[in-house]
């Protein structure tokens, strides 16, 4: 299966990439040794540990371009996106492997922090650092261009400069609070996310028009719909006729919306253009630590517990080391699909592997598992007493406005009939977090850990006070 | 029906509202006559003919604004766009109704024709001009207020001092090639539409939570489906559950796709904020005249024929009239819904008449028949042939990516419901239009007629010819 589709991809190529490629593999041929993955990705303490070197490794030759995340080529592709979260990790993980890449990003995830008095709960290294020492342990050579995907000017500039063969978008606004502060919010997520992508678009047809776009969108582009979601697409059969149409969108906040959007607009830059694209409708990512993110300090990834940007089992997770209530929004009936991060690189991987053909816009629903709020309070909890802490959990008023027992059922088989091989959320995965949570305890600032948007009040005037320290009332 | 729906909008008045429109009652006493309609709105040449008093009319109590467009109160509100072919009939439409009616307006559509190098087939006033003319005749208060929906700053002080009851938004880039001209006019048409529609939900939820928005969506959202279009929403029956979803969307430009946006935020508003909505999701329009742009040469409504702002039959009339062959493009299967523009002005009545409730998302589909564009041409070329015209039908290559024959089958029965009576598409309709293109057929540009804009070669460097003349090779 890899192997085809690895052919398939260089069938995709043009000529002058395959000559690029030739002179590349010339060039840098003591960087790309045979692969050999660790099977144990286990979250390491390693963050206090001597650098590791890392584990020889197979260069597929695909340049990623990532966009505040990144773009990929096989050997050299550039990502946008690749400070972020998933962005950074997706990044190391696709060089260790012998991808070119080239992180595309104007480090507004980090501009967020500072702007709401808020920090991740890791001491992360700055976007330049953490290049320099990936580059320096790993014998790889990510390029960082700092700009904005907005600004097409610069974006043209990395297409050129970079020739990408897959572009991986992880480059957007890509919390739902910090999308519900303020007008100012909502239209700042809304217009990066969207006109970003209609950049990106364009960028892709008229400089790698057979490059690869794999794009980052949510689940909740579904919203929670009474019956089973698909992936993407939903064949309906209605007054005796029957055709297979987009899944219907109900997204809950202008952030996903935006994501909304931007599925919209792929598809018919595929339709029209005869792009290809995947759409991963990623869940819920938890965990913090990959394979390579933990192979020296300076990688250490981000971990958002905030009330803003952290996330429903993360931030649990921090509540419980710190001995706080975790803070369940209402009933806690919500259930989303939820994944380990070291499978979110690893979908991304599988994705640029087996490219959607020309045309094509692929959808893929990018999680594991599904659990309410409440399952995942009591795993925590249980988890959590384990190691004697005090957890407890309290049900807050919910501050967004979502049903609170639905029902939900989302298809996601099409990662796992490519090869994924999910990590599920089993008490290792809990009891690793929570030793993590607690070595990095003293870094919490108890401010940020409660709810801090409320969907219901999202102003017309900007909210001045930092919106996280706003939540102390 | 009409009663009770004026009971409802008045129940949703708050009190200040109440007192206002009392006090509004007072001082404009002489404004307020009986509503006495003309049951022929036939297409009037009155162009050059006096100036003719208007029927005295009934005052419905509503303020409206109409964005780009325009604003609605009962008696006073401002609408947006209302400076456009639609709007500025709609305006005139309800303000001889006695709606009190503020547009709101940046000019943008005469802006693109200046930059184009295009004009109207009719010569139009100014703005100012036509507001000042209506005012004069029709002893109405129109109010203009010349800003930018996407200045927020500029929204709220419109709001502010107009305190709306309805705001009807018609202020978005409008025209599909246009869109898709290059990278700078897809941006510049998913933003200004986007966030234009954003901005106008904060501003109501802000300034004027019980107004209702009627908002101007397209038929084109829908794309063209293999199986029924419904009216926004659809009930799906799917591995034994049902549930009743937003019909699946597939914008067919990015003008298409800005309205997909703006339907899925909107949606998304009426729940978490209860705002009331009404998306109308209108077809093609055609036709010119209403019964009040007919009444003073100065209120002439624009008329486009080019190929970008100029719409299906319209532009036929027009080829027809000067002897250019009648542009097909492609098989001419395309079958999309029509309606007379004097049914467009009292569906934007209907809706505000009979407001959607707080927390309601309601669409209509709003056009009365269905037609192919090989149907369209044969209807234009029997008619034309009637007066002694030589018109023949030319297939060109299809500039856009969309089905040339497809099934489509579109409902539309909502605003029947509530009281709509179609002018439906007969030989006299046509037959006036004809007349009326032969009498500016002197101002005709026969370099605009052929489509100028190439759904395949929107390209990521700014188009700077003008796009229009750029259809000449």
């Amino acid at each position: 299966m890899k192997e085809s589709s690895r052919e398939k991809l260089r069938r995709r190529k043009p000529r002058r990439k395959l000559e690029r490629e030739k002179n590349s593999k010339q060039k840098k041929k003591k960087k790309t040794p045979e692969l050999a993955l660790s099977s144990s990705l286990a979250l390491s303490p390693a963050f206090d540990a001597a650098p590791s070197p890392l584990p020889p490794l197979h260069c597929p030759n695909t340049h990623l371009l990532f966009l505040s995340s990144l773009f990929i080529n096989p050997p050299p592709l550039p990502p946008q996106g690749g400070d972020g979260y998933c962005g950074f990790a997706t990044a190391l993980h696709l060089s260790a492997r012998g991808y070119a890449v080239a992180i595309v990003d104007n480090l507004a995830r980090r501009s967020y922090d500072a702007q709401l008095g808020m920090e991740t709960l890791t001491p992360i290294a700055s976007a330049h650092e953490r290049v320099k020492t990936w580059n320096g342990i790993s014998g790889k050579d990510i390029e960082l261009m700092i700009g904005d995907v907005c600004d097409f000017e610069f974006l043209s500039a990395a297409f050129q400069s970079f020739k990408p063969d897959a572009v991986v978008h992880f480059g957007e606004q890509r919390s739902a609070p910090y999308s519900m502060i303020d007008r100012a919010r909502a239209v700042y997520t809304q217009h990066n996310n969207v006109i970003g992508t209609v950049n990106v678009l364009f960028a892709i047809k008229e400089f790698a028009p057979e490059a690869h776009l794999v794009k980052l969108g949510t689940m909740g582009e579904y919203g929670t719909p009474n019956i089973d979601i698909e992936e993407g697409f939903i064949t309906i059969t209605h007054n005796g006729r029957t055709d297979t149409l987009p899944y219907p969108k109900q997204g809950g906040s202008f952030y996903h919306l935006s994501k909304v959007h931007d599925s919209h607009n792929i598809h018919f830059a595929t339709k029209a253009w005869k792009l290809a694209a995947t759409d991963l409708n990623q869940g819920v990512v938890y965990g913090v630590a990959t394979e390579e993110t933990t192979a020296h300090p300076k990688l250490v990834n981000r971990y958002d517990y905030d009330g803003i940007f952290g996330t429903a089992l993360n931030r649990f997770v921090v509540q419980a080391a710190v001995g706080h209530p975790l803070t369940v929004y209402g009933k806690g009936g919500q259930t989303r699909g939820y994944l380990d991060i070291r499978d979110t690189v690893r979908c991304v991987q599988l994705a640029i592997d087996s490219p959607a053909a020309p045309g094509e816009f692929r959808v893929f629903n990018q999680f594991t598992e599904q659990f309410s709020v409440n399952q995942l309070a009591e795993i925590v909890g249980s988890e959590g007493r384990k190691l004697g802490l005090d957890v407890r959990v309290q049900s807050v008023p919910n501050p967004r406005v979502e049903l609170e027992e639905h029902y939900y059922n989302a298809r996601h088989s099409k990662l796992q009939e490519l090869g994924l091989e999910p990590h599920l959320l089993g008490d290792n995965i809990v009891d690793s977090l929570l030793k993590f949570a607690i070595q990095y305890k003293d870094r919490v600032n108890l401010e940020l850990i409660k709810p801090a948007v409320d969907w219901r009040k999202a102003g017309a005037a900007p909210r001045v006070e930092s919106a996280a320290v706003a939540s102390r009332k």
